[in-house]
């Protein structure tokens, strides 16, 4: 397997039919200009007046200014470089020089929108085929504007190509060892159990139950140990929604190491959403989201904000080890590589990746 | 058009018959070395003790070190990685083992020196043919040095291209917007005017009338509003000479929007000369002065720096958003760009420095 | 000459056969990992409890993790990324999902491990065919752990291809002029004695009797001039050992200019051990110690001090020049390099160094 085959070659790198996570949804405030680079292309994300979202490319089209350097006037956006506007629909409707000698606009002035679409607390956007932008293409997720959770999110910016985070969002068996002193609570032997992996619609799912794991602080019951149960989909383009809940000791045989049954109410459960973006070849960001159930925690907001300093220690954990992989990697050694049974998941969801892009070109 | 072509290619991206700027005249003191990449090549400067300058290769014949690392001794500059020594004329007088042994310096030990002049305030070399090194070829503009005006000067690189910016110098579209809150004042409908732009000999001619144009607090008149004129050559590689004067409203329909008569005496003026240097395919350094008439403000010097503290400011807005440019055309996305009226200085400058570049291969 | 000719192309740039320094030997701690990257590889060596040294490459044979950011178990070291375990011979002695499942470790689970050796103070390793990985071939130099020297030692990383440095090394005639405010005390007048060179095994020897040469501070005897000695080896693959003698003038023409007689003895002596270690093709590692005699000197640690403090000096005076000369050269203007007499050392290195990559190829 080639680790980052893109790399600094022209091969197609990325999947463009598909719904990139550009924002948390309070990123982008009423009439102020986001930024950001996705699969190489500068995008423009504001909102209009009205509070709806419009996307388009960053960058003008007369001598390719970023627009984001420009400003919003109404619900329109000007570029300060030489004062032409664009309207939401990316058309351009002003050209000062045009305006003074009354001449109109030619309807090559424009630049590509892009379908942009708020759900799960995300701002997602669609940089390929406008015509299959279906919105039913999102990922179900939950985000953390679900009242039924109690979540915090954030984002981190990593210098790695996102195939290599998504290989490790797509394998759990990395936890025992990268978030040893994190998720693991210094447990590692709680995690050799290998979880089911299975490919879904535009994805893959892991299954997975951890007997003996240890008691965290946060815990209602006093318990010493409890049956660890994690399922999450990882699905296309990058994009983790993963539930996780602690069972009483015995959980795990009793639903015969398969999904709990609706009469297993677990001790404790949190869900995490996750999504990976690529930003250019060499650098990607990571959205991440985690809490546990309101209903749990509501009064314990300490509490929450513990689980949620563990949950940001791990993930700094993941992309410092990821960007060190990443420099060895650039290295070239040209040295093999093994496959172990923790790669079913980065194995499976590659081949899907692989196969999208091919059918796209 | 590919709006950096060169960047990063093999193609011939620089004319090399021309002079360029490579200091102001004070940045060289008596008897000290002054290095700057110019068009990828490393260049030395610096005075004998009769204060004449001398230009060579910044590059010792033996093994590629810098000879501005070295040190002056009399009119020679001695590299002082193996003590070779090199008169003003490039010719290397001294090996020390040669001194030793009694043996003559090979006539091939030597580095190529280059035309240099000095006017205008400025240090200018010429890289190419120096059989071509015509000083009548210097642009005949206006510098700091001139007792009719009271200028200020100094310098900016940029992380660009010299073409980008080159861009900017030969438009004036952008001033309404890019520098809408410094030389526009705020007024950007003041700018709509579209300058006349003719070719002139290795350079373009732009003039503009600008109508209601809002009284600067250093103008002597109490009016509100004047006739602003401005007009400037831009010369071949990238020299701008730019005369404005502020007349009384009506001035500009007075003289048919044309040169205004000499019985117009502006209520104040002002001359900025200004150029860009390539250092390297992604950098530059440009060179710039301003002031107005010493007949003016010879006693306002308060004034002056007010002024000059303007400029300033627009000399960084121009530099922020080109640098901006720059990094967004690196992405390379292939979009089309659609031409405006603002560009016909742009167009016309680039093409003629691709035919002097096309004329020189 | 090429100078730098391996800089970003493909050619092999590197002979594989050798020993290269990776560290003082207490730069390696018992039961630490010590990671350096040399020709481009990743090189993880530590220390077994028993404090014998493996080295072995520094990439975890499943997903390329530097196992130096794992840990080390006894002997063993663990990749914390997926947890598997190698022992000090490279072999994967555990992968915890096939530990948990019963199944054998395959026999490609494995990293390369490097011959590694500890002598004269230095760590050294092997990066070629481990069959010809002979010690013998360890240059016979004397490190700061000879009880009859009182060394110093240290490192600097350049930012520079190993091959200006080796240039550098091999030539005394800069001295003169790069180190006139240090080694040569001011005096580059008493330097140009050119050195007798001459092809030994493997490396190249260097002799140079310099009269005149001024008392440096820490000299026992008041005399004003002495004549010094100094010789080095300068061994494959950057290997340098020099001894310098300060002998009472008239030395240098009693022994004829040649090897100084055992019944002379110097008024003081010092030696150097100094090495290259290309890490990437633009930055390598410079290990070097200095000091003199410990009969000399050992109850004056304060002259000692001072000695080292010039001879650090010097090493950064060299940093300087060659990072400096680096910058120039990849400019890459194309210009023609003369060759004086003070190059026979490096050209006779090169030659060397050039015919044993071709010999590899």
């Amino acid at each position: 397997m080639d680790i980052i085959k893109g790399l600094g070659e022209q091969s197609p790198l990325y999947v463009k039919n598909c719904w990139y996570v550009a924002a948390w949804c309070n990123e982008i405030d009423i009439h102020q200009m986001y930024a950001i680079t996705i699969i190489n292309k500068p995008v423009l994300i504001y909102r209009k007046e009205n509070g709806e979202l419009t996307a388009m490319a960053d960058q003008c089209c007369h001598r390719h200014m970023p627009l984001s350097n420009g400003r919003l006037e109404g619900d329109d956006v000007r570029c300060m470089y030489h004062g032409l506007k664009f309207n939401a629909q990316g058309r351009c409707v002003e050209v000062p020089t045009m305006k003074l000698s009354g001449e109109d606009v030619p309807d090559n002035f424009l630049v590509p929108t892009y379908p942009v679409a708020e759900k799960h607390d995300w701002v997602w956007v669609w940089l390929g085929d406008p015509d299959k932008a279906d919105e039913a293409l999102i990922p179900a997720t939950t985000g953390p504007d679900d009242p039924d959770w109690f979540m915090h999110k954030g984002h981190l910016d990593y210098d790695a190509n996102y195939l290599l985070i998504n290989d490790n969002l797509s394998d759990l068996g990395h936890i025992a060892y990268t978030h040893q002193n994190s998720f693991a609570g210094g447990k590692s032997d709680a995690y050799f159990n290998q979880p089911r992996v299975q490919m879904i619609d535009r994805g893959i799912r892991i299954t997975r139950w951890n007997t003996n794991s240890p008691r965290r602080a946060y815990q209602k019951s006093s318990d010493d140990f409890f049956d660890q149960y994690m399922t999450y989909d990882f699905i296309v383009p990058g994009v983790l929604m993963m539930f996780q809940g602690m069972y009483k000791a015995g959980g795990a045989e009793a639903c015969d190491f398969g999904t709990p049954t609706t009469e297993m109410e677990p001790d404790t459960a949190s869900f995490t959403s996750q999504s990976v973006t690529p930003m250019t070849d060499g650098t990607s960001r990571y959205f991440f989201s985690w809490g546990p159930r309101m209903v749990e925690h509501k009064d314990n907001p300490d509490i929450v904000e513990g689980m949620w300093a563990l949950a940001n220690k791990a993930f700094i954990e993941d992309k410092e080890t990821i960007e060190t992989q990443q420099l060895n990697i650039q290295l070239r050694t040209g040295a093999p590589m093994v496959s172990i049974q923790d790669d079913r998941g980065p194995n499976m969801f590659r081949k899907m990746i692989d196969k999208m892009i091919a059918e796209e070109a």
